[in-house]
């Protein structure tokens, strides 16, 4: 996608600022960052997968991110890097048309609170809604539509999207990034039964999310029964993600999409969930965990390492039979043993 | 979360408010909630499950609230209740910032058609939308960001977090909390095929939510076809749940989330899904029924009791061998039977 | 759910609109459609599925869409078709009281950039917000709150409900419908980790939704990384879904509810994905491929058909036992194996 308000730069400047080796013409402009193969004569590419490799030759990109091993075999430009997928992050960064718009203060139609603090070059959108003892930090970026609950804090650099809700008493950290229509501090679910119907537990906690967190669209922080739900530093949530009430999330973990987890159930430091993956309640899950997309886990696990469950998907005649047997796997367990039992003697 | 609005009472007026017998200085002044370890010596604390009973000597609570066969063992004041945890449930309340908040009108910002009625104390908030012939009953607050479609009527008491959006000609009773991002009364997923494309079946009926219905953050219930999908008294639901069209739900059930529910099903009374639990079209679940977490249920369930699917997770290394057996199922069980007859021969 | 704004209209009318031959009074007004079971006097049933042909002799409707094969048994005036499910759809949207909406133009509340440009009869809802370079072809209804991003094109006849997101840079194609809280066009996930910790790689692609396509309540389509996500014509999304960036989905697929794929993959045309399905990144599935519900696809598919995993709920007691047999079923395998070789000796 083409986009008329991309930022351009001079190939020597991209180089400074990723801290590339540049060999090639530093004077020529660049417009924007596309793939080996799609990359036209004003367009950065990268190699950052050995998979591309192929792709290499025939680029007509302006000129290549690559490691210094593949430098000899780029027919243009070249940007060295040890680690040219980091590299491509920081070039990506340098393109995103949102990063250069100037800040354009608090519109006129949306509502602010007189009580609310605002840092320097604030930007509140249109029909946005700030509410009382809300504190927002230098550059914050609040988007259209998006509501600010009272007594919440959000630290300088961070940006919600359009039609994003924080509730009240929330604390956000520093250059956190909130996408479209995710919800944080909404009630956890909570109530206690009487024998014939429920009674609400009022969920009297908070939700802090640590600095560089990002939230995806349509992703859900429940807030804390009593204490807070904690959301680490460097913590990556994907879209239509649900963390209940009093879940601890530790720093550099990441979600991804469809994730669920339950009540107070703490997940370590550097984990990594797969799509769809769903955490009961009350469990710990330490440091280094990986689990792989769709699976449940019900146990703690004390151990880093991979973790899944289920079955994969299989022709739909073939998985009826199985899933049949599936219910009489105890008795063949058993039957077998019998038939064990029976060929020792 | 210490909040500077948190409603303060005297300890007598606690114990009168949820029927408690307090043993301990009647006129000693509470400003909030927390738990046995975490209550400093302004709050109240409670004791509603035996496990945390070790942390009942060391309090530094004002008062603690608990069953009398505690009572001996409590360090300091305490409210007698035979139901602690409903106790509980009934303080928090009490101690909610946002039930004592006085009513705000309707905010200048927000755009009420003038044939929509509303009762009295009704609160609108900043750039909420009533559009036209919404009926509101009293006390009803409608956060900031909201939409209610035309027609739709909203019982007494009922509120709207920031940023719900509930559909034309829906019906929502008393006291029902939806919380922000929610959606009630999208479209249902209706389409006839022509043997090459889908064509539309526009949905015509409505939603119907019950008394004390509680709607959880970016969930949604879709209207009905024809007739309307119909959500009982005192349904819980979490966040992040599909309801699909011209479901039906019994009183007092709860669902947790992620759950999604396709078409026509029923759901009986009193029953409980675990979350992620997806339950197929046009069944029937009996009342009582419970599911755990993440399973499917392709067949309608007819007599109460717990049900799952599924199986927990477990090391990748592992895992990966089992699974591949599980496509080997049925040859495995036939293999069996063959051994077995071997065996009598 | 009777609603007073309803369409009326005779029953010639119906039937030169839908294509159906009508055995019956031509100037009989009609002013609803219902089942045969719930059908008043004023309103039109219809019979697309044999088992509802029980419901037909005791019908009180004003007249009956069915197939001519039935036309003996209607007893009151019919609208004969050869497929009478199409001709319900058609029923349906001759009746949806949002079709027959006038446009209320640019209501005063909404904020329009001055260089968005409007095409006829546009209809932009209260406290809207349309930023800069969009475009809206003509016929376009944009609901209340939604958010329209910046350089946005949407195509003719498109509808947006309320508080619909739709980020910078997508391109909507005509006739498309987006429901209430949906994102189109937030963030993929995408971060490069430096060993301790992650870096964000901006989103610079764009959303591409084609012509008919529907997008149900809070789901969201996320955008490429460097090309285009790709939801091609007359797909058909359901609720909860989440399309992870650079995915392309074919024409006239239909995904139910809560499915999730993740990046890079793609659907081909003609598919059918059950609620809840999630399919693992960078996979092809090919044309004409349905998934059952809960399935998780971890591979390409290369044969059309129909695919499945996980297994059917079953009562807890049963099914403890034979999750736990999951865990041994490697071993159970092995066994058998050498039991067989034993009895060959």
């Amino acid at each position: 996608m083409t986009r008329s308000d991309s930022p351009t730069y001079l190939l020597g400047e991209l180089a400074e600022r990723i801290g590339a080796r540049l060999i090639g013409d530093a004077g020529r402009r660049v417009n924007g960052l596309a793939t080996l193969r799609d990359a036209g004569p004003d367009q950065v590419a990268f190699l950052a997968n050995r998979a591309y490799l192929k792709d290499l030759p025939a680029t007509r990109a302006a000129a290549v991110l690559l490691h210094p091993q593949h430098g000899e075999a780029c027919p243009v430009a070249r940007l060295e890097l040890d680690n040219p997928y980091l590299g491509y992050a920081a070039l990506s960064r340098l393109f995103d048309p949102l990063a250069s718009r100037a800040p354009g203060g608090v519109h006129p139609s949306a509502v602010v609170d007189p009580s609310a603090t605002l840092g320097a070059r604030v930007d509140v959108g249109a029909n946005a809604v700030i509410e009382a003892g809300v504190s927002l930090g230098d550059d914050v970026v609040i988007g259209p539509g998006s509501v600010v609950g009272a007594d919440t804090a959000i630290g300088a650099g961070t940006r919600l999207h359009a039609n994003v809700t924080v509730c009240h008493g929330v604390i956000i950290g520093q250059r956190v990034i909130l996408h479209s229509g995710c919800v944080i501090g909404g009630d956890g679910f909570g109530f206690a039964h009487d024998g014939a119907r429920w009674h609400k537990i009022a969920q009297l906690g908070g939700v802090v999310l640590g600095d560089d967190v990002e939230v995806g669209s349509c992703s859900s922080i429940d807030r804390g029964a009593l204490g807070d739900t904690l959301i680490g530093n460097d913590v990556k949530i994907d879209s239509q993600v649900q963390i209940a009430h009093n879940v601890q999330i530790g720093d550099h973990s990441a979600l991804a999409g469809c994730v669920g987890i339950a009540g107070s159930t703490k997940v370590g430091r550097h984990c990594m969930l797969g799509g769809g993956v769903g955490l009961s309640g009350h469990l710990t899950i330490c440091d280094g965990v990986q689990v792989t997309g769709m699976s449940l886990v019900t146990n703690s696990i004390h151990e880093p390492g991979v973790y899944s469950s289920g079955t994969g998907a299989m022709k739909n005649t073939q998985w009826r039979k199985n899933a049949v047997r599936f219910k009489q796997l105890d008795d063949i367990a058993k039957r077998l043993s019998r038939l064990e039992k029976g060929s020792d003697g």
